[in-house]
């Protein structure tokens, strides 16, 4: 809860016995989202997601957010609409910190560097986000045992599906304005009560956001705790809107897109999870759907780290997975 | 102390019974300093002290740093120096930091947006700084009690007067890269001894760093405050650098340009603090020359909120000090 702003520093206090986990996410113009494409509201939404969704992976409670942003002056102007680019980036913003009771205690604002040649300049914002997480139980990425039931959260694959909807049609979203589950590209949700959850019934030893695609994160994991991991192409829960880019391409159907775009698609913000092998993995957390996708395994040399089997009839083939996850836009 | 790196988070624990403060600090070229003109190892530097100086103000102490760096590839290829913009930067930063034991906990580093329409891209540097203070015992800006002697530390002007030269001679100090106290625009020193001290000592009801300019910052503690202040021409500490200014000029000898420098010259990031009527000012705290330059008063009705008295023999005279602090390069 933060204790003062407009002073020469806010100040925070963590409650007793926490520590406190610090995220810092840049947001730039062309490299992290296209001002052509999204939404102003959505920029705002996804700038402050991305940090919450950093606590969440690691079961943090937010404290307080900040924001520093970078504006070229025109977009500090009315628009047709009544509203200036940069309010309408601040309601996105602030609707998600009110919808996580963040407090968005300070930072710092300026017009946005303009290259001397001619006259422009771009976005910059930059969110921090400080979480208050009880002493040594705060979920890293290092702390998975071979054995562990590998789990994800919601479904994979939604936020670039609906990426790839947009760079068909960039102006086919232009209205959507306020924040949607159904929309995972522009409006992703961040699973905050999850993270939660999982520190509080101990049901996880190690937790990553999945902001760069299951096969890039899952990478991460696995390198970060020194171990294997295989999952079950099955088991994979994948978006309804990736399902649908099997139908949608311009060349007919595509099988396996769907699964393609749930493996390597990035930006999806939902907690990829190990669990012990001897605990019940809930349905549910905090009323997000969640699904057994694999297990933790010991590395092996020359074998990929991470495997993914496929059963057709009685035969179950074994595919590695290369990480490839989520690109910038530049 | 951060306890976690190359996580979703890092983590910070600070000591028992102690709030964060915390500051942001965007830098950007063209706004905040020129790539022809500051050696990328000064930038790096100013970055960083600009968030310590924060801390300074309150009286905390530096627990840990995040920077956030967007950079054109370009500067993170080797020059021919054998070592890229971007590493010199990180020379500068970490210099500092190493200096006053501030760990660079984390961030985020980007390739900088690009225009579209051509080639280029443009530095943004965005600092976090935490810090831990004493429950209840932060510096702010609004305690100040009418009766108050007004003090500042160090010399003022300085930063303006190296400012102006190097405008003057753009490639003058392009080979300082290091920190250097006895300049005063590229390496600014935080005076972090000095909030500390402040806090230690229970010397100060109010505290801000002249980031913008002694009055501009010192109207800032006025409004804050509820109150006005007065203060003594002569006593005001003039930088060696802009007493050199009166006579460096084109047109001559400028007298009062010092003057002028001090009161309204930014970014020399000294402390300006209010200290209770009846206590000694130590001529000096935690190595830096303290000075007293003026007494807080109560706001009257029409009059300005600074005034400056200026005598000449037996007269007196009173100036009021309007805010016209730093402005930025854009």
């Amino acid at each position: 809860m933060p204790l003062g702003i407009g002073d020469d520093c806010a100040l925070v206090r963590p409650a007793r016995g926490e520590d406190v986990a610090v995220t810092t996410d840049f947001s730039l113009e062309t490299v992290h989202f296209l001002r052509e494409m999204h939404p102003p509201e959505s920029v705002g939404h996804r700038c402050l997601a991305r940090g919450l969704s950093d606590l969440a992976a690691m079961g943090a409670r937010p404290l307080a957010a900040f924001l520093s942003l970078a504006v070229p002056r025109e977009l500090t102007l009315p628009a047709r609409s009544g509203r200036s680019w940069t309010e309408r980036f601040l309601d996105g913003l602030l609707a998600l910190a009110k919808e996580w009771e963040v407090p968005l205690a300070g930072g710092d604002t300026a017009e946005s560097p303009r290259d001397q040649a001619h006259d422009s300049g771009l976005v910059a914002a930059d969110i921090v986000l400080l979480g208050g997480i009880t002493r040594n139980r705060a979920l890293g990425r290092s702390g998975a045992r071979a054995g562990d039931q590998l789990c994800v959260t919601g479904a994979l694959g939604g936020a670039a599906a609906q990426l790839a909807a947009l760079q068909q049609d960039p102006k086919a979203f232009r209205t959507l304005v306020v924040s949607s589950p159904g929309h995972p590209h522009l409006y992703p949700q961040p699973r905050l009560g999850v993270g939660r959850r999982l520190v509080a019934a101990h049901l996880a030893t190690a937790a990553i956001d999945i902001s760069d695609g299951l096969s890039t994160d899952l990478y991460h994991l696995c390198e970060e705790s020194g171990l294997a991991a295989e999952i079950d192409s099955a088991a994979i829960p994948i978006h309804p809107l990736a399902h649908k880019a099997e139908f949608a391409g311009g060349t007919g159907f595509a099988p396996g897109k769907g699964l393609e775009l749930a493996l390597h698609g990035g930006e999806d913000y939902e907690l990829l999870f190990t669990c012990p092998a001897g605990k019940r993995v809930p349905r549910a957390l905090a009323g997000v759907p969640v699904h057994r996708i694999g297990q933790m395994i010991p590395k092996r040399r020359g074998q990929p780290l991470v495997t993914r089997l496929e059963s057709a009839g009685k035969r179950t083939r074994r595919f590695p997975v290369r990480p490839s996850g989520w690109q910038h836009f530049l």
